[in-house]
């Protein structure tokens, strides 16, 4: 990894002042700066009230903590010898952070929470409204106060003090980051939807309200419209799309899927409303990935038997989308389901509960965990709602599948999706598997990269306006495709090739 | 007087977000100030809040107050109408400031407090090892305290809130100027004598605890040295000495007698303790100028009476600078002191108080205003200290009186004081009364130049590092011209020629 994160120690030794030399304190680092390179170069008040004792304590020798905001470098710190900082994805439904320590450059730990704000509304748009009726401050002030527990769990787990935490990179969807800044989200979901930033803030630390040091580097990520957040440009930097000669298909799923198509010289990307089901927001026994979830499933062809592995190797309390998927496949594939997604009368452990069919994934005790029909038929909606997108996304730039070289899977499914079983059941287009490159968080991931390579300030600012967005949702092709792809592979299978 | 205020307002239109224009809110305020040729634009977090609001409540047309600090232009506030600016001048003994409408660059009103660290010690150096015995934290509250006292009242009598006020210029001397931002003043006294900032410092009203707008632009005028303060590199500015093509010679006398000689290609500055008694610190009766002071002095020669004019016409309570000067000029040339200062057999009214000659300047029912004959004695110390310290000044660099066509006086004695006294005394060189400028309180002065006129931000930074101090305590020549200089004119009447 390029090592030059956007705060970074520098030793500095000054010539001492002498009855030749009267240069004030100040302006003698200042000069000195500029002699290291460093044209612009700020000292908060703060600094500059502890700079002559520091000086004069240390033989006017300096541990200075320098930090890039634009173009502009400003001490954020002296005489301190750790320094840590860290990269934070502001989700919807989690907030994400990675620890690192800024002198070696190593990620010491990855944390999260749930966003406080959830209980206000699982659905972000809830949120808006929620804002629009007076309760912006709640929950601004909820997100916050969610971020600086995180901080604290992370200081407490690692022993480090708050202002050893001397630099934040921020990434998250468009109402997040606004949120976060305190910003009014109000017109982001009304026509013709208005952020009221799009450009990159840098803030100081006490501005912002985080934990952490009060001059503080806090760079929160640009966005690309209402639509298109810091955490899609954020993924973009983690995926390296910008630096790709040919296109490379980028799908996230989270809350959305969120699809990008590009290349060095264009960026398309667009998003809609299929990850509930990839999530744990359809099947009753849906869960995000943790320990006890099944993430992974194969039948036994032999004897018929699920094979399930499960997260941290406990008993299985639920499953997470990249298992649900290999379910829906192994079912298919063993002939227990049909196309629609209904029980045969191969299926096996199949049992009606209020004249609803349902599969049993797993029985122990007192723990039972089934997958109805109803439950499979919304999975496959959202299935087809996530190959329909691509399909169309990509059609719609004159491409095809198959020109497509290499496709990043972030996100939910970014860690353990099976593309032999996403291909299977039509979720996921039929090209070589070695072209599916799994990203897990790249919104986490794009803004560790930024926190420890300032040179990548200016390739974000460059994405993040180089990006288009494709409204989808009026796409006429779409609800065609849609419709076969309801059906596992599809009506129309040559589809899924291109 | 060129206006262009620090802090101005600026009226825009923009062109309203559609579906074919989705810039967000700030994004297309920066991009319309672009337009305008505003190239670096800052937008705090708090006027970011704000923004989308008053956008759509004023149709996207705003009144924006703009700010300069450095090659920087910052969004101070929004939808304000009316903008006031206050040029300050904290002096050791006085805090003056002179508040102005941005708008017409009319000067309102000039207003004074007496500095409040002056119960910690009249003189600088005393508050300074108060500072060093930890009472730095308690001195720079009190000068705070009494700047915004200062600001309060100056808001009162205006009728004016304190964030209409969005810019600040301050001028004070390199201790006073610490003090302010609160910077360590202990190793200013002690070899080398070295200030922990020299360079302009540019602080939000919020940062520098001043009682105006949060966001208002606060200006410190950068020194050059501990002993040359951005008071003096105000006053320069205020006498227009770097735009000179031949040499000045500016004289300010407040607790100190500051020189400054210089054209615009070299200036040079120095200081003397030669203050006290041409402000009111040696004779019993000196005031500085206020109502009741009596400023001028004459003496009818044929009736022998002394003819006195008092500030505001009312009852005689004291005399200033200019009038002692005139008073001693004319008990020199009415006869009744001679050329060391002691009184004549001529002299009429003079009585004797425990052992000590006074002269009777003013009787009335129970004011009685006298002068003695030790503090006359000492007056010529101060005007010795001050002619000769002119002399030595002008002579180092190879000029003499004759060739500087320019000397403005500033300071206590700007307003009043009479060269003809003053050259009758030998306190001021003999050369043509027309050269004589007066220029009152020049460091506020120029305080108000560069509020109303951030084109000479430059200059002023030009100046401060073109200056030049030269060290006179050590001087020899000093000595020899200070012994003939006590007398009345001077034993060598020639000197007060060139």
């Amino acid at each position: 990894m390029n090592h030059s994160p956007l705060v970074f120690l520098r030793s500095i030794r000054l010539s001492p002042p002498s009855s030749a030399d009267k240069t004030a304190d100040a302006d003698r680092l200042i000069a000195a700066l500029k002699q290291e390179g460093f044209d612009r170069v700020v000292i908060p008040l703060d600094i500059l009230r502890r700079l002559p004792g520091e000086l004069r304590k240390n033989g006017f020798e300096l541990d200075l903590v320098l930090g890039v905001e634009g173009e502009t470098v400003s001490v954020i710190d002296i005489s301190r010898k750790r320094l840590y900082g860290l990269a934070l994805d502001i989700g919807s439904t989690n907030i994400e952070c990675a620890l690192f320590d800024l002198s070696t450059g190593d990620e010491l730990l990855g944390w999260k929470i749930g966003n406080p704000q959830v209980p206000f509304g699982s659905d972000v748009l809830t949120r808006v409204q929620g804002s629009m009726m007076g309760r912006f401050d709640l929950l601004a002030g909820e997100l916050l106060e969610g971020i600086n527990r995180l901080i604290r769990e992370v200081c407490s787990l690692n022993g480090i003090a708050y202002d050893e935490i001397v630099v934040v990179t921020v990434a998250g969807n468009t109402i997040m980051t606004h949120f976060f800044l305190g910003l009014d989200v109000n017109n982001i979901p009304l026509s013709p939807y208005i952020p009221v930033v799009s450009s990159a803030v840098f803030l100081r630390g006490a501005e912002s309200g985080l934990m952490t040091n009060r001059n503080s580097v806090v760079y929160v990520f640009p966005n690309a419209g209402s639509y298109v957040g810091g955490d899609i440009i954020s993924g973009i930097i983690a995926a390296g799309v910008a630096q790709e000669e040919a296109p490379v298909l980028f799908v996230d799923v989270g809350t959305n899927v969120e699809v990008t198509l590009g290349c060095r010289d264009w960026i398309m990307t667009g998003a809609g409303a299929a990850g509930p089901a990839l999530e744990g927001g359809i099947a009753g026994i849906g869960k995000t990935a943790e320990p006890g979830t099944i993430y992974k499933v194969r039948i036994d062809r032999s004897t018929g038997r699920l094979q399930t592995e499960v997260l941290a190797g406990t008993e299985p309390q639920g499953i997470c989308g990249s298992g649900l998927i290999d379910l829906v496949a192994a079912l298919y594939d063993s002939g227990q389901i049909d196309q629609a997604g209904r029980f045969t009368v191969a299926a096996s452990g199949v049992v009606e509960r209020d004249g609803v069919k349902a599969f049993t994934v797993y029985r122990s005790g007192e723990v039972e965990l089934m997958l109805t029909e109803p439950e499979i038929r919304n999975f496959l909606i959202s299935k087809a709602a996530m190959f329909s997108f691509l399909h169309v996304f990509v059609r719609s730039v004159g491409l095809t599948f198959r020109d497509i070289k290499k496709i990043y899977i972030a996100g939910a499914l970014g860690c353990g999706i099976d593309p032999e079983s996403a291909i299977r059941i039509g979720m996921l287009p039929d090209v070589p598997r070695e072209r599916f490159i799994p990203l897990g968080n790249s919104s986490l991931a794009g803004a560790g990269m930024v926190l420890m390579n300032a040179d990548l300030l200016a390739e974000v600012d460059r994405i993040s306006r180089m990006v288009t967005y494709r409204e989808m949702n009026e796409d006429a092709e779409l609800m065609n495709i849609l419709q076969g792809a309801m059906f596992i592979p599809h009506t129309d299978p040559e589809l899924l090739k291109g």
